[in-house]
């Protein structure tokens, strides 16, 4: 079964993921900057569920470039992935509108573990399908950085609850160290 | 003709329809978890339309597989295919904000039945267009599975109105039954 | 210059232009089919338009099958026809709310005018840079069928001032007309 | 690393941020001509926004046209365009629906500003991947054109605080200006 459409349908829904995100950000009727200044809450969530997504995107374009087969568990398994990611305009709104209240924080970082614990089971329905010697194989690895990202995401959403702004501040921890490239897919392809 | 560009028509407007049925999930201003509780139903009859959408998905990506050939017939067909699965983001929201009343969950249901039916009329337009020993007929055999689907909904639909919860219940059930892959299109193209 | 990311982009807009359509079917709040009742023009207005997309599609899924070469003045007259054919959740909008009121009726109409006219320019961009022995020259031909068309919506609009429903059905006429597969493109290359 | 998919994402954003502006049209509910005149400040506005996205996606198909390689960091500066594009919604609103205030048409120009900019480090980061014997790099040359587009809307941006219509004025006509398909690359590929 080719990959070529999985691979189409993701980018397909990624990317309207990413840009009805937008619609969240109302626009204000006052005709001067400061009618901006309460959007602040709205934009900057959005800033951040931007970049979660694209990292999302990212990760799965070089994962994708590395799988040689799908089957019907990896449809499920991606259209699982899609699920809770299609969540993320619904949480950054949320976030973003009570102004980054804790609970509608931890909420945000509750999407994003459940992501990460998609993202997951989607390699685990791929790596039956490959060899040991595959690129994908080589590629993922034992996914360390997969899984600390997973410990850090549940770590944000309890410190959430000490300060809000310690799981905000881990949620944009993880996005940078994501941020850098994830260059295991293409060091193994090179090879 | 060939079936690429109906493919990335189709797998477009299914992605749209899928993300965009998430907008219903209207983000509600309290900053604690019960704030989130009245969301239920709408969360609930997203996650089933989602997995439905999910079903058509998998299933017209694990057909057009086997086309071999597509004519002006089955762009109407597609087409006609496609508008029944639009409506699902007005039908889902219409049973999710009254929660599962009677009626909302019947029109849902008469929805599902047109979204049948018109699979049904794509799958008789695109016989004709293979032999009998071509993999798409091997594979679509005489469609039990889908007509069984068909008997099922029109039941849901009028048992809604004994009680709705039984409707919900075979919606479910269905999409059960279709969530385990479609394994004969690729059973017949292993061969 | 490919014409593939053309094709591309223009089943994209397309896609997002029929589902977005569905967004004006908001939803109501009672619970019993009576309810929908004053949803009619709305859904009226939706199938209308719903074929009108789909017959663009259709066609310039047809004619860009035929085209070898696209150049940067397509590439605008393509993005024209788009431009129009944006406008048409807004006009399609505008006539269901107002329930088919006279001047929403003829500015759907006019909007309907300025896609055939845009399709036009689009064709004639397209003329000169394929040869009078290319498919594309002969499928085309004096593109007999898409003048009648301009002329019978222009007719449409001047004749909603006398009776709106005339409008209304003229639009329908002329969709069922175009139902039809333009077998014109099929037709040359089975040659 | 394939550039198809970065292409093909790209196309879809694109496309969902030209068709989504179309939202903020809000139907009158007026039955006549009058009524929807107080809708030129947005009408206007969703033009202008129409031909400048067309813009970016025309000359970022020519260019990714001659592109061999992308890597990581092209696909992050891509991401960061397809941002700053995707506020276009937003910024278009706001313009339109404050009636080309001052401090609106300024904002509006600040995220031009930052799209040319964005562009710009785009092209950079594609540059170290190509020769200087390569197409692309032949065909971006100095990007005189794209310089001169950024530094006028600079002063689009400060001219909008002596009078709004300057700035309204300079975006139009940068807009006309590129509206000439952008011939470098094409020329370059001809050769």
């Amino acid at each position: 079964m080719g990959k070529g459409r999985v691979e189409a349908f993701t980018d397909g829904v990624v990317a309207i993921i990413i840009t009805i995100m937008v619609l969240e950000l109302k626009v204000p009727h006052g005709e001067d900057f400061s009618s901006l200044l309460p959007l602040w809450p709205i934009f900057f969530s959005y800033v951040l569920s931007f970049i979660n997504v694209g990292i999302y995107w990212n990760n799965l374009h070089n994962m994708f470039h590395t799988v040689q087969r799908v089957d019907g568990r990896v449809l499920w398994a991606n259209l699982n992935l899609l699920f809770w990611l299609s969540l993320m305009p619904a949480t950054t709104a949320f976030m973003g509108e009570n102004h980054f209240a804790p609970v509608p924080v931890a909420v945000y970082g509750i999407d994003l573990v459940l992501c990460a614990v998609a993202y997951t089971i989607l390699v685990s329905k791929l790596r039956p399908l490959h060899g040991s010697d595959a690129a994908f194989t080589k590629a993922v690895g034992n996914d360390r950085k997969g899984k600390i990202s997973l410990v850090c995401y549940i770590a944000a959403v309890l410190l959430t609850f000490v300060n809000q702004w310690i799981g905000v501040a881990i949620y944009f921890l993880v996005a940078a160290v994501w941020f850098v490239p994830d260059t295991r897919f293409s060091r193994v392809l090179e090879k």
